[in-house]
């Protein structure tokens, strides 16, 4: 099985806010602090908890890139 | 300035194909590979080169959830 | 009028369930389920409810591919 | 500092409506008015309020077209 | 017809490149520039020209919130 | 294995168009036509060609909901 998607990083989840329709996931994936919103139908699904390692996968179509440092 | 844009993952480009619209940019960012595909404008007016240090920036709405591995 | 965005699926509403600001959308689509999650003012402004028939539009930029089978 | 995000447009926040997990924020853009569904984790963080004055960003591949007018 | 799409902003296009899966689009949308990145299909298809009228058409989850100014 | 994802289609690659970095691929789900704009890595990685069967993911923020008949 093989996916198009071209970003998979690898973390920990550091947190679960649910909502009734959609759910923020938080990981720590090496360094760096990622946030998922996702349903909370798939949050649900996948039994995702606290401590869960799981991967983030985001399509190259939405990754933007910033020049410099400097931003808040 | 702040940005309402949750992922922010610092890097630096190893590749750079341009075609006539759209730019693929690729990083490494920590142990992880990350691929971009932007518009050709922007590569162009950001100044990008291989070697140059960026942050890829992702919305949290575009990030998923893998649960388990095994995903080639 | 046109749209430029490649992807129509037309469908049956068969659940809605509403946050604050989001909401989720669950249609059959032929033989597939399909989740949207949308704006809650968007739900009550479409006036959407179990058993409308409605289309979901994909813009091709969003669209991953999978080859074999397997995932869960 | 440069962002490769090509739409940038300029506005006042007009309504914020927090859910658990998800914010809607509305803005008044020159004659159009707009609608973002972000994190309300940074809505927070970002300090959003009624009359602040912000820009809208969005990426190029989240950008559809449509031709001709008449879509309610 | 109603589409739960939130951001429908009135332009004129100035200027089409056109790749050969991808096209981008520019746009002048009141006092803003704007550029959509969409299929090469879809462009013909929709048989853009520089000076149509068009709306581009955002989905609210994919807009994002700065704050202050001074991005360039 | 288990993914966020809500939206899997299957379905049968009908064409693929190359560009140097964006790659489309039309697809067969059903009686739908489907189209997806990834980058050409991917499709070159993936090994995708006409015939071959796979799946369309589209993560539920990507979805929009369209009410009646009538967009051409």
């Amino acid at each position: 099985m093989k996916l198009s998607t071209r970003n998979r990083l690898p973390g920990t989840i550091t947190e679960i806010v649910k909502g009734e329709a959609a759910t923020k996931v938080s990981l720590q994936v090496g360094d760096n602090h990622m946030v998922a919103l996702i349903t909370t139908e798939s949050a649900d699904e996948l039994g995702l908890e606290v401590g869960s390692q799981v991967t983030a996968l985001v399509k190259a179509t939405d990754v933007m890139v910033l020049t410099d440092e400097g931003l808040a």
